[in-house]
């Protein structure tokens, strides 16, 4: 149980953290790569989301006597490298980070939130809601690809980076954050593939549907 | 009449454009700055509240029929380049000039503000709501200096950096905006003292009541 709830808390302080960042990394894309001023806005009205996300983790961590910066203080670290290794060079790839890389990061979330409470569980729906996040990003990559079609190697070039930083900064956290690992990989009754196998398996899953959303083949 | 129209639009664009950049600067600083996660999250709360008073703008600016970006276009090199010239090089000049710098734009826009319906008037009153930017920065600067009382010389240096370039800018706007302008400096009825020598005696006022709020000297 103690496990259980050093889990929670190390979930609810790694999406509030992941969250915070998220935020911040979507502002500066805004402020310096969006194209015009009506994307700019249109971005950051995304971030704004994702500041929004961060306030309920905050203000639950708070509720459940968590001090929510030494929640999210073991996750800092991982993350800011994960955005210091994938920094998008232009706005076309920071729409591809906003929706491939973010993807990937809030499917960690889901897989982790199967086996917390439904309480936390809806928390964490609530958080990774998409509000528009994906729409914005896959309609621009898809208008943007059928101008310059030879975009589309460079892009998925790009996402298998923004996937392998994000399984490697993920293989980093679980190592240091045991009973966040266990709600990641614990098994479920009457099912015999390895845990791990299965987690791999939807991930891989997901991130096809979404570079297929793109127009980007995933293992070109 | 279509003075005073375009001089609304005007001012809703400018402010809108004041409130969009106004939160990817507070963001930026939130990011590179903060000498805390509290601190990086405390910033980042209030950079969202920027982002809120800008929907509220750009909203009303579809309402009246005009574009955003159009209305906001005319003040993008102003208040970048004023951004620019005052980039904060630590926490505490960020601080000052979150409440300084920010303080001086807002009056321009009261100013402004005086001279329109009360429907506009009201929104931009909503849209300058101070919703905890002034205590945060002024708590945390007074804290410093009570700290170390010698860095009092340089946030002075610093606060009059903020006003001269903002006064520089916002001379540049009224020259090339001439129905904004006119909203800043008409004459009203009854009174005697030239308008632009009563607005500049406002903002004086209004600086020096900043300035002592942070434990700062306005002429030292």
């Amino acid at each position: 149980m103690s496990d259980t709830s050093s889990g929670v808390v190390d979930l609810l302080g790694a999406l509030a953290y992941a969250e915070l960042t998220g935020f911040l990394r979507l502002a500066e894309d805004a402020a310096t790569l969006a194209p015009t001023l009506t994307d700019r806005a249109e971005l950051s009205d995304l971030a704004a989301v994702e500041h929004r996300h961060f306030r309920l983790l905050r203000d639950r961590l708070v509720e459940l006597g968590a001090d929510p910066e030494e929640a999210m203080a073991p996750f800092v670290d991982a993350f800011d490298s994960w955005h210091a290794l994938t920094r998008p060079s232009d706005w076309l790839e920071a729409l591809v980070k906003a929706y491939v890389g973010t993807g990937i990061a809030m499917d960690f979330y889901r897989e982790a939130a199967r086996r917390v409470g439904p309480d936390i569980a809806g928390l964490v729906e609530e958080a990774l809601a998409d509000e528009g996040r994906s729409e914005f990003a896959v309609e621009r990559v898809r208008a943007a690809l059928e101008r310059e079609p030879k975009a589309a190697g460079r892009l998925a070039l790009w996402s298998r980076r923004l996937v392998g930083e994000a399984l490697s900064q993920a293989h980093r956290v679980a190592a240091a954050r045991p009973a966040l690992a266990a709600l990641l990989v614990e098994a479920d009754e009457g099912e015999d593939l390895p845990a791990v196998g299965r987690l791999f398996a939807r991930l891989t899953e997901q991130h096809a549907k979404r570079m297929s959303a793109l127009g980007l083949s995933a293992s070109s």
